[in-house]
């Protein structure tokens, strides 16, 4: 039995809260939010108490630290944490400085705990069904991949403004999925992005429509495509192409009805967001959290990937402003 | 909080017995099995207690019974519940005789207590969405009805000796379907039926693959199509045609995953069983019930239910024996 | 090269002229309508002469007569022709009278003459397909058949009155389809059918929405649906469920565009009505039909196949006014 | 009546030829071929004459020429073909190099000639059908395009080393559908290339997969992606997506069959190549042809389509190159 401490009493604090209580193998002991009302809202409905940052993190019952609080805060309380020998799992980013997060994963590294970064989509059922055929040789050798990877609207003007820009805040989940069903490093990208949805995002600094090219040092090629808005919902899809065929994960539809009249075939449409597509994910991933805590297995995802995902969105940002695909 | 004894601790009431430990309006108190050892561990498992039948139904914190017991013991179980006091949830069918059935229902409406029967495809959100949407008249008028259900394959002969026949056992599911789609009573009814996938089933008086007609007095036709076994996975769609169009809920794949090669585009199969296809529609038809007991609402399906689905079987068998149409 | 004669100029007609002129191994020499004016036009079209039954008939350069004219003009046509010694097409069905046609069947047969009747849908390649995979044991021993036959809409009332009913001048179709497709002839036939598109159908005497349940002697099932009015167009699906799987041939699609939006995800209606959807089976059925009068095969449907779908028709009839299923 | 006269007498002449015996508003006079031998089959199939270059182009009998010689004689062609005072179609390209394309456009132009060129994807109805809806503004304005353009397999390594290579031989066809779809011309073009399907294509200096980003003056980006390899078949697909949704054109498929069974749900493969693909296409942009020279309509493509396209795969090739966004 995993006993939690969790920073963060927000949208998806919420969401990971309730999986922890839920979970046969853990339990959650403290909350911590700056806003009190939401931490002592939140451990009450899962029988936990909200407690301060440090008592939370003195308490020698807690053998783990989920943190679901404001990107600004992670480098820190990862670093708190794992000096008190915690295991922590982190919702992405780490920072959205490279040179913080550097500094972040060597303090994790001397104390030899355990880190894992929230790349949620890695644990979607049917995209690692999808990782693993490609892992079992079902496509041969992976020559092109394509995701797509659309949100259902903008954030708020004032997310948008702290959030490091679509390439940091969205796009890092794509880069991530690259780099973990490309099976390789990808050693050149290339990005091209404009301000098609909402011009104040634009006035902001930042773009809401994006495309990437990677290519890896054996010459796969991977595009993606991000938009900060589709009418019709969250799309989120992977395609991979390979020398023996192809292999695709769709959207998962709100449900299997379909009306046919007069004005054509209506199917449903994807799953809303985030919270509603992944998750399954969300179980998913904390499942294989514990399972690493309790040594059963490495953590699927670690501090360096979060770090890898991180220098490519920085690659993406310079190469959109630039116009040169630039080497990582 | 309703506190719940459960009888039965074989496949379905560990299904059961895991939605109502992990309901926040619910508590497993009793586990009730003739199997000793099998209530002992699926009680051990909730937090519960492995009692006698007599000791759980006197129990005064007992506030539900949720019958998963076997067939023959539905009836007498029901009965000894109701006069108990206690509220009571029962899988289908109550009994495989429309006599002890109405006997039965006449015991619990002379005690006044709450009885639901579990037709747990009404609880399905796909097919609770299909419905919704007839009644709210998407499709106008219905006008034809068609529900497929296959099996993934037959149950050990030995359960289709005492099952009460194809159309009583799994048929019966497809009848109280169409009851509630229809939305008025079959006034008619016809059925043809071989034994096509194992003589065993022929030798042992039943058949395997049957195919009913009913008419309702409006005129609204329904064709429902059985098989106690298809190689794909377990069959599970229903078709609403009406004046203003189709309404189709079709199957819950294993995955979005599909794969292009040269042998053609491969999607995945249904989900295998109904313990995975109806694994929601278990922890929603639950709500209901609690809903029920709580006063929050009436009971969705009645012991009435249970009766009428079993009289349009009981009028299914004739037919398929008489080669007539049976007025019901 | 096969040189025609045709009987009737209209629309059905000049779908076939237009597939005679077109076809290398065929032309076009006598168009023959009572609507002069309307075989003139069509004679013109394709370098063809308006002519008399009587001189077209006598024509020795006509190798083949086409019927494509009213339905009462069948066997009288057929037998002038056979008498002439011509090849025949005829467009179903051969009369609505069983005896008549038989009598008919009888003067060709006397005569030696190939009768060949227009099931357009056996040359459809999608469920030409499906048959030819049947047939080659991709599914195994075949247990159960589904046919789906919707028309976008209903005929002229004028037409209904003259058409022998539904079942004989619309369900024909289908019972010869599940003749071809089960291999083997079916022994007993049950029927239920409604009128509930249109309410003058039902003043005519017919209905509109009908039902049929088919058994052959080894025990497969065939249900057929059928309705006159289908607000999303033209339905035509097989589904074929045997040991070792399902084969599906569903809807040909206006295109292949899918438009995602705040609604849904919106697909194409089908092929609006027989002239669009069965365009290739009419140029393929004609193909055949050319490959038999030079002798290369056997007429792929014969006098036969009209005379035995029209009886189970005659029978689905008798079932619908008895609620018995009828022996045949 | 439009008469012509064809040069090339191939597998891609062979459709054109029948196209235009076939086409009620025209014939075809002579065809004209380096191979004696398959000129004079291809003539006789279609009632033409085989002819010599010059005593074709001097029949003032013909008003039309249609070039689907090899790509090294189009360019001379279309220049005697316009000097003699004929309209011109020619199959893509019009030459592999843009000066020699801009030279030949000026001969066209100073004799007032038609010149259209072959993009037969244009004509393709379902990718017609998207154009169409794009103008009509059912998705808005238009933000982000992906087009997927995958062979069955390579062509002969003979053809490669002669193609121009990959990005002026087969990208040429989406570079063309892009500026099409898009509505207004890209300003800047990134091509990313790896030579994965074949080595033999890398050692004759081609590459067989790439991957093109395009962005337009307003912003919009548009992706595409290629390979000579696709173990499934001919895989043709247009994405758009706009500010109040998606239209997608899929792979149309050998036939609507699916089989369901052990290993999942199986559809057909997409047709297999552009002869199957676009069999309709070849003969609407026939249509379209003969309607402009008849003075109905303008060529719906024009020798400066060719040349733009083209403009389009040589940036395409020094991206590739250097690494770097090419502006056009």
């Amino acid at each position: 039995m995993i006993s939690f401490c969790q920073f963060g009493a927000g949208r998806i604090g919420a969401i990971h809260a309730g999986n922890i209580a839920r979970h046969p193998g853990a339990r959650l002991l403290h909350v911590v939010d700056v806003d009190a009302n939401a931490a002592a809202r939140l451990a009450k409905e899962h029988g936990a108490q909200a407690s301060g940052r440090e008592a939370a993190l003195a308490d020698p019952a807690v053998d783990a630290v989920l943190i679901a609080s404001s990107t600004d805060t992670h480098a820190e309380l990862i670093e708190a944490a794992s000096r008190a020998g915690k295991a922590v799992f982190c919702e992405k980013p780490i920072d959205l400085d490279s040179k913080r997060v550097a500094a972040c994963l060597a303090v994790v590294e001397a104390t030899g705990t355990i880190l894992m970064v929230g790349f949620n989509r890695r644990f979607d059922p049917h995209f690692a069904k999808l990782h693993r055929q490609l892992r079992q040789g079902r496509i041969g050798k992976l020559e092109m991949l394509a995701i797509t990877s659309r949100d259902p609207g903008p954030p708020p003007l004032a997310y948008i403004k702290v959030s490091g820009g679509m390439f940091r805040d969205m796009m890092i989940h794509d880069l991530d999925m690259a780099r973990w069903l490309l099976g390789e490093e990808p050693v050149e990208i290339f990005a091209a992005a404009s301000c098609l949805v909402d011009p104040q995002i634009g006035a902001a600094g930042d773009v809401d429509s994006a495309v990437v090219t990677l290519k890896t040092a054996s010459g796969t090629l991977c595009q993606i495509s991000n938009s900060r808005r589709a009418s019709y919902g969250y799309d989120q899809r992977i395609e991979a192409h390979g020398e023996k065929g192809m292999l695709r994960a769709g959207n998962i539809l709100e449900s299997s009805l379909e009306y046919s009249g007069s004005d054509g075939i209506v199917g449903e449409k994807p799953l809303h967001f985030f919270l509603e597509r992944y998750d399954e994910a969300y179980r998913r991933e904390l499942d294989q959290f514990i399972a690493a805590v309790t040594g059963k297995t490495a953590p699927p995802t670690s501090g360096a990937d979060g770090l890898r995902a991180l220098a490519l969105a920085d690659a993406a940002v310079e190469s959109a402003k630039t116009g040169r695909a630039v080497r990582v």
